[in-house]
């Protein structure tokens, strides 16, 4: 048995500064232990105390009878390295160390933390600050949590592991009210030692948990995250993912400007899109969307039923759930009459949806029969049944004609409670019917239903058709026309053009592209061109001599320098503009791309995929890129438009994502901006570009 | 005292078709009336039964010892109205009809409605399909709603009208269990008679009611309710408001192009909006807002100060405030010194916010102090406090520390509960502190308050400056150039335009206007020109005759009919294409405006403002419209372009909607279908326009 499972299921456990006062914090784990019927040994270890309860209390870890599986450390930061070293020394498998103080106060902290992590050894350390961990499959509590003086927590299928030692208690006592069985919860918090991914790990193989619910604030190692989600996935486990730090969203500066609008909470989004880990929104979802997924039943389609006794509250689910985007069609003819031989009352309305049944909802038979007629209905892949007020009074009349129902169907069921009643929640979802008390959250477990119920993310990655020579690259800004070399060796191809020094020689270049031209100054330093009067366009062969000596005066003027070198490119005409780039922060190498021009500009019409660990983006990854943009349609045809080269753009999408693979941390900056994608059959032109390159093995 | 006065303040209650027994619907609004404290006369009518309890029993109506205030109808459909009959023979101030079977099932049931209202004469109803009304301020509950099971509701100042039954029990049952005190609840169901807006009128003057809450389905009477909402917020009293069809929103198809854009949904929105009501966008808004409400306080700013003992929740609570728009900055130095001097132990963040007094937090002098801290600092406009996992234990420490220090300042408190500790949060709600289970809500409650904190809207309409004459104006489509000329009469600017019939003429007009000109077939019945060829652009004196030509050719051969009549216009170089339209339905007229383009059309860039009962929209309504459309910064000098000529926008849209106040319900169809924005200056012009006038007095 490794540490973790020795650590999540012990057979002995010290507790060490125990107190006998069970209403001070370290009285509570022993408390905790026996009062939520734990059977293994506990050894309490406080020398200024010889027993706890009926337990006897050890001076020391040495004085211990016997190797502890595991140490709960109740001492302040100041002595807990003391107690990690010896419960090391034991040979126990983990500690679990309490205290704060450490890495999450500044320096002084993050030094103690190293220390504490020393004394441990190849011991694994739980924490430090955090509240421990709850294991229910087997009622084992090694946590300090406040919410455990709550009596009963039912056990289920859905495992947790939280990054805040506080949210473990919230999530605990808030899935126990409402009848949410989980199996195990684990507060990682400082991650000096043990860390999120371990715990995915564990619970990917963990035969009592079906769904695994996350509470994340920062992933550590993106790489070990990555592999443990696969882990989870591969063994047919959804993950539900709620991430903290959505208004920080854009506050990172970036490099170039596609990078600046990329703040890292759209990197995380793009993460868990990318692994298939379904986001919960809101710290509600992280309980509502699991809920729904561990009562193990699989969303096909859209269209749901409403079964409500009580018309208001139909509304408003059906209401919810249209904008969430599911459908709420009226009942086709059949059920409509399997329906209407219920026999009712003449006010019932059979025929709309919601189903309403009036008063007649508080007949058993009538509501059994009319769920079985919605489950029966090939019109619906789901149900929501409604909890009226009279569900005060009866709690059990809905929860056990849904329950008796169920078996004969596959579809998901799940409830909507209009009063206030948690009794009658807690007896649906205990029941295998997910109850919630608003409609979004109804709208939020079946949307979380609908992305599991989608396979794994497969192929994620491109491998490169060959090797690109790099090996002659330096380092530093590349000129516009290196930049788009580099792009080219990698397959992307740019405008025609030819560098020029002269008027003479700008006439020439003009004459050979043909029709109009742009003409602009070269150069790896300045970077934006425009702002110091150094491109213009429309130009012929007539014009451009004069234009570049005007040029030159400009940009003199503007910077101090007279430029040397000059481009001049054909003009693309048509087309659509569009914007290549990426960003880099600690969770990977993202490729933007972004729709050119001011309007997509105001609504910052950007969409990003991390990088593979190997390889570049596959090209449905990239053609997905294409279809996120707000303005897809302006490439596909919109009121007349020509219907762009999709084909070329995702290629060259591709290409892009293959260079930012192959150069790796040496690539600080790229960016094409912008790349005209042209109609069908006729490709993609780079036509401006960026690249920075850091040092060789940078 | 008027009739709904002694409707929701009876002293004397038939109950007509009592049942004896309690657990029966028919049997629970004596028990109800009883359970909840009614001090004056109860009547149950039933001819089978002598007594109800104490209570005698009487034969039927007319057999009443008194004349009562009001009846309550438990009565099927095929009775209720010879009960009503009677009551209002004997003189009731009202009847409460529950039965269901009328409008909300059809034709028939519409029928019956209509006999129940002739059988009440001039005695008020309400209902019918209602759950009846409950008045917690003076304790008397005239409803069968079986959440008045519940023992104890608290009395407060939040005033409730619902236009479902089902719902004011859940709304009733889910504020009793948070506990938030309401004055008043009315369920007016099908408004037969008594409606919203009078109940609206009725809480205004409601010394007991403080905030008004809505549940609205559909607004019947625009007009009632415009007025009822102006007396509450003239009494000072915020209206908050649910509707629901918020996913049919767009369903309605529209005349025009912008009309389509403007689903019902969207005009609540605006009527809302326009008279100041706070729309829940939730149902648990509807709740989350009006406690915010009815503690009383101002929030002035944005700032928060968020005070925990949990990191986690803390995170929760700050990242959604983010999200919503609110600031958590740190505590500014002299705050952050008064925290520090609480000694509340090393490892406290009190320099960071959310301040975290970690363990500390569970000493009540600590938390007094740094609640005091907080609230005195010039750098908050406002507190959340948390509760965290030790809540579970000891639920009034928090409650009492914060209502002890709330004398000390008028700014807003609300508390974050995060483990489940319902009485937590019920403690802290009834000692002025208004508790949230989610971080969302916590926005939506300071949010609602921003918004109440503005005043009421004031001047509303523009009247014209002089009266326009319309009297010669005809039915039916009118063309373009009439269209222009219509719109010009009320201040709209057109361009530069002549009609032609032949190539000569075109040329002549081409050569008077001068460079670029457009050429369009001028006909009232073709309205999408384009779609038949009937659009040229860019011609010259030189190529306009042939052009003239071969559009009367590609005409004729679209639409069978060679046009005769030809529009030569002026090419507008440069400035921003707008749409301006209108949008017609139960709620009232409203004025639309739209960004043009294929990127806006796309991205719905559209605003709208119903028409005030008179007059035309103000020019600060009108200039707020500009501002909420998403491409705004297109006309404010985004990326270097020029501003546009804001005034004559704004001038433009007071006069379309004074174009359409006066012309009335005669004005079908009016859409100005692009209007030029030039640059500051140099005005707008109206380059194409539909107007489509129905028959005078229509």
């Amino acid at each position: 048995m490794n540490a973790i499972a020795r650590l999540i299921r012990p057979r002995s456990i010290a507790v060490i500064g125990a107190s006998a006062d069970p209403g001070k914090t370290s009285g509570r784990p022993v408390s905790f232990l026996q009062k939520h019927g734990f059977s293994g040994e506990i050894y309490p270890v406080n020398p200024k105390v010889d027993r706890i309860g009926e337990l006897t209390c050890y001076r020391d870890v040495e004085a211990l009878p016997a190797v502890p599986d595991v140490g709960i450390v109740l001492l302040g930061a100041e002595h807990a390295h003391l107690a990690v070293r010896e419960l090391a020394k034991r040979g126990a498998a983990a500690a679990i160390v309490l205290a704060s103080g450490y890495a999450e106060t500044g320096e002084e902290g993050a030094l103690r933390q190293k220390e504490l992590l020393q004394a441990a050894g190849r011991m694994r350390v739980l924490g430090p600050n955090t509240i421990g961990l709850v294991n229910l499959t087997d009622s084992i509590v090694l946590s300090a949590s406040g919410a455990l003086a709550m009596d009963h927590f039912p056990a289920g299928s859905i495992g947790l592991v939280s990054q805040s030692g506080g949210i473990l208690g919230a999530l605990l006592s808030r899935a126990a009210a409402r009848g949410i069985g989980l199996s195990k919860l684990v507060s990682t918090s400082n991650e000096a030692d043990l860390e999120l991914s371990e715990f995915i790990e564990f619970l990917a193989a963990d035969e009592a948990t079906r769904v695994i619910a996350l509470y994340v604030e920062a992933i550590r190692h993106p790489s070990h995250f990555r592999e443990a989600v696969q882990k989870a996935r591969a063994a047919g486990k959804p993950v539900v993912a709620f991430k903290i730090g959505r208004s920080e969203a854009g506050a990172k500066a970036a490099v170039s400007h596609t990078g600046a609008l990329a703040g890292s909470d759209r990197m995380y989004d793009s993460l868990f899109r990318q692994l298939g880990v379904i986001r919960a929104k809101t710290f509600e979802e992280l309980l509502d969307i699991p809920a729904a997924l561990a009562a193990g039943r699989k969303l096909s389609g859209k269209r749901v039923a409403i079964l409500t006794s009580t018309g208001g509250a139909g509304t408003i689910v059906s209401d919810s759930l249209g904008v969430a985007g599911f459908e709420t069609p009226a009942p086709d003819t059949a059920t409509a009459a399997r329906l209407a031989s219920l026999q009712s009352g003449s006010h019932a309305n059979l025929d709309r949806n919601p189903v309403d049944l009036t008063l007649a909802g508080l007949h058993p038979d009538i509501l059994r029969g009319a769920i079985s007629a919605l489950l029966a209905s090939p019109s619906y892949d789901a149900l929501v049944v409604i909890a009226g007020s009279s569900a005060v009074g009866s709690p059990a009349l809905l929860a056990d004609a849904v329950h008796d129902c169920l078996p004969e169907s596959d579809k998901p069921v799940i409830a909507y409670v209009s009063p206030h009643a948690p009794n009658v929640g807690a007896a649906l979802t205990a029941r295998g019917v997910p109850a919630y008390t608003s409609a979004e959250s109804c709208a939020s477990a079946f949307s979380g239903l609908l992305l599991a119920a989608r396979s794994a993310p497969a192929e994620l990655a491109s491998s490169p058709e060959r090797q690109v020579h790099i090996s002659d690259l330096s380092q530093g800004s590349l000129d516009e026309a290196e930049a788009k070399a580099l792009f080219a060796r990698f397959g992307i191809p740019a405008v025609n053009e030819r560098i020029v020094e002269t008027s003479n020689e700008a006439q020439s270049a003009a004459r050979e592209l043909g029709g109009k031209v742009v003409l602009k100054i070269l150069s790896s330093e300045i970077t934006h061109k425009s702002d110091v009067g150094g491109v213009a366009v429309n130009l012929t062969p007539d014009t451009i001599g004069s234009r570049l000596n005007a040029m030159a005066d400009d940009v003199k003027a503007a910077t101090g320098q007279r430029p040397r070198r000059f481009l001049v490119q054909e003009m693309v005409a048509g087309g659509a503009e569009l914007i290549l780039g990426m960003h880099r922060d600690a969770l990977g190498t993202a490729i933007l791309l972004g729709m050119g021009g001011v309007t997509a500009e105001l609504i910052k019409d950007t969409t990003m995929r991390l990088l593979p660990p190997q390889g570049g983006l596959s090209g449905g990854e990239a053609l997905s890129m294409v279809h996120d943009l707000i303005t897809w349609p302006l490439l596909d045809g919109f009121r007349g438009r020509p219907k762009a080269d999709i084909d070329a753009l995702v290629s060259t999408i591709v290409a892009f994502s293959l260079m930012a693979a192959q150069l790796g941390a040496r690539l600080i900056e790229a960016e094409v901006n912008p790349v005209f994608v042209l109609a069908a059959g006729q490709g993609v032109r780079a036509a401006d570009g960026v690249v920075v390159l850091g040092p060789v093995g940078g």
